[in-house]
């Protein structure tokens, strides 16, 4: 502990009970489990990461990196002690270099930060998890993070240019370039990217930006059923119209918002889609009115367009009200992320219906219609142990539903250490040992982040 | 050999000297050096690779796949002897989900055909290597591809969602899945995009769609100095605008290009802008009608806007025509790819200018400006050993210059056995022994296409 303190400075190595107990959990709901850290530190410079790391290899001490703890995975757990390394120190907007579409960050900013600072010089960083007030640029590109403008714009992987990381060893690399197009040598960057802090520890980031779009308009369409509501996605592809965000809820999910905020959902109905347009003003027009003639000749009941800032941003905060509506319900929420190919998303959701039946679980269903990523929240008490019993059932018959629909398990929310157990059924064999491999070649002696991923 | 042809069928394995010296080289100038294989070998299925390869591996021979051997950086020269491994019969298009916006395809089918094949579903693949008509997919994934829309639609990486590829020791793997989110686990597709045969051997690849837009138009600028085109698209970014092609020509590529074929270009003029706007109709006109605004402003002294496709056509058959004007020019066109962060564009060209004068070379400039990726097409005759030399001692400068505007070896064209000396001075010692780490991970004996990349 000693030559940590060194390294950062005393006031930057926490060893209180108080405060190591703050990082013994994330956003999972993990019921009374209790994973503590032995110590937990706060770096300032990338220097100060290579002397910890290097300390801590020939230690042989577990190295879980941690953002703002949003993670749904467990990925942000010390599930063999070690020390937590908190980013939260290291949060700057290096620069936005508007001539090259691009700036660089420090991996403890928050998505929202980078965001507001590039958008006062027009431009746009489109991915946006759900968490992106708290949740930080480096947790985003260890998850490789989504959020609702994946079906138009993909997500984070697909906008990280460059990173500076720590090996475990304590040397520097830096992967990728200033340029947007690049195929010096194999693609480390994308391989970084989405590994969950188990390859190497991300401390700088070179992400691609684009010019901000002129205009968005925000509509809610509202269905009887969500098979109209997914016809009507099909219906706007096979128009050639490409909403920025296509997101669904159930009933329940409504019900469950309007029990806690008056937000003026349909809750009668089966579903909504939240959708927005986006791009030049005429055509977003365009798209807008195509939009409202294809789910009305699809049977939607309703569609509420947004004339406004204001009034789009009233919907989009009844939809962004779901997860903390659901998780006020019960002690704890647990939300899944299989995804499956787009038009099977009326299979799945019956499919995680007739399982939370099966297994008496209230579950509210929102989620990514576009890109088949859809979220069952699933309410509960994890004290109750014989409903976590049950839980854990459901669970397994989800993902394996998901496989066999075509889907995998995780669309952005990651793997971490409670979604390792369905990886063999996932995976096969031989991808598994490639991804094995590959972990030993970064870190042979399993320091960072062990238990997670592979 | 005779295993090899109880595999593939007696047909299928080519071992005379005529059928040998044709896969001795690709598009890459090489002078009077020859790589002869020992043999070709024709798959026809998935099996029979993973058959062929085993085989291989056991017997430690060289295996260097090959699509239509477009390659420019001498990736399909079977450096070490060995077998070619030619895909050309593995060329079906499996698929086109339009439901799914993505198709399955094998690795042997051209680029053009997969283009024309989701454009008869109203859908669009936007990766356009100017070899498209011949280049393979297989290749193009293999190299990760680029062409003139990378400014708007990025390159082949961007559009990969799966692949299933054979590795050396004959075991078939599943990478990505059929949903545009997938984060479970190593990003083994990324790894595999890009590797250029080193790692595994692609047989099937899932390629990501969008729709086909409404409307495209093309615009010729015409400047006086390459600042001032460079200036236009500084201009272009500020006022949001993304053209979906953003390309160059100088004044001598086209006065080679008016020397064979009549194309109306101003050779009178230092720069051409290439650009193509598309989308919606209305945002078309509306972006067309900025571009033309921002260019006169910045000085452009002409600008012809396409008013149809036989218009756009006429102005598109001048840019592709240009290298094959230049290879008119001389023996041999030895073009590079070096790119740089967009703004260090003019930089750059002063650089190529200066080094092909140092060297006396004859150097025609166009490429990508809206990337950075500048491409030379040197003019010249590798017969005549000093001017060979010259090339040599022009190339080292050229990279240095790359790197030293913060730029790197590759934009589109890859590594190869061409570019691998420069690696060195690209990447950390570090990233460096990674990418052999992960190399001998997939192919421990090394019979994947050696001698490239790493």
């Amino acid at each position: 502990m000693e030559s940590f303190r060194k390294i950062v400075g005393k006031s930057n190595v926490l060893t209180e009970y108080e405060d190591r107990y703050c990082y013994a959990y994330d956003a999972t709901a993990i019921g009374d489990r209790l994973y503590l850290p032995d110590a937990v530190i706060l770096p300032e410079t990338t220097e100060q990461i290579s002397k910890i790391l290097k300390t801590a290899n020939e230690n042989k001490i577990p190295i879980v990196v941690r953002g703002a703890g949003t993670n749904l995975v467990g990925g942000c757990l010390p599930l063999k002690g070690g020390m937590v390394l908190h980013l939260s120190k290291m949060n700057k907007i290096i620069n936005v270099d508007k001539n090259n579409l691009q700036c660089v960050v420090q991996p403890g900013v928050t998505v929202e930060k980078v965001q507001q600072e590039v958008q006062k010089r027009d431009l746009f960083y489109p991915p946006d998890p759900a968490s992106l007030r708290v949740s930080t640029i480096g947790g985003s590109i260890a998850q490789s993070s989504g959020g609702p403008r994946g079906f138009k714009y993909g997500t984070t992987k697909d906008y990280v240019l460059a990173l500076e990381a720590v090996l475990p060893d304590g040397a520097i690399i830096k992967t990728g370039g200033k340029t947007a197009k690049n195929v010096t040598g194999y693609n480390l960057t994308q391989l970084l990217t989405g590994s969950e802090g188990t390859l190497a520890v991300i401390t700088e980031a070179t992400l691609r930006l684009i010019p901000e779009p002129e205009e968005r308009k925000v509509l809610l369409a509202c269905f009887e059923s969500i098979e109209m509501a997914a016809e009507a996605v099909t219906g706007m592809i096979y128009a050639g119209i490409t909403p920025s965000t296509l997101d669904l809820m159930d009933k329940n999910t409504m019900q469950t918002i309007e029990k806690f905020h008056k937000t003026g959902l349909p809750t009668d109905m089966e579903a909504v889609l939240v959708l927005e347009a986006d791009g030049f003003k005429e055509s977003v027009e365009k798209q807008a009115e195509q939009i409202i003639k294809i789910c009305k000749e699809l049977g939607a009941k309703n569609i509420r367009s947004s004339q406004n800032q204001q009034e789009a941003d009233e919907i989009w905060f009844a939809r962004r009200s779901a997860f903390g509506a659901v998780s006020r319900l019960r002690p704890n929420v647990l939300t899944e992320d299989a995804v499956v190919p787009r038009d099977k998303v009326p299979d799945m959701v019956k499919e995680i219906r007739r399982i939370a039946d099966k297994y008496s679980l209230t579950v509210c269903i929102m989620g990514h219609i576009g890109d088949g990523n859809i979220h069952p929240n699933f309410s509960l008490d994890l004290r109750d142990k014989d409903e976590a019993e049950r839980f854990k059932k459901a669970a397994d018959e989800l993902f394996d539903a998901a496989l066999s629909l075509g889907g995998t398990l995780s669309g952005e929310h990651g793997i971490g250490a409670e979604k390792l157990p369905y990886m063999k059924k996932a995976l096969d064999k031989r991808s598994l040992e490639l991804m094995k491999s590959i972990k030993s070649a970064f870190d042979p002696d399993n320091i960072l982040n062990p238990g997670k991923v592979v």
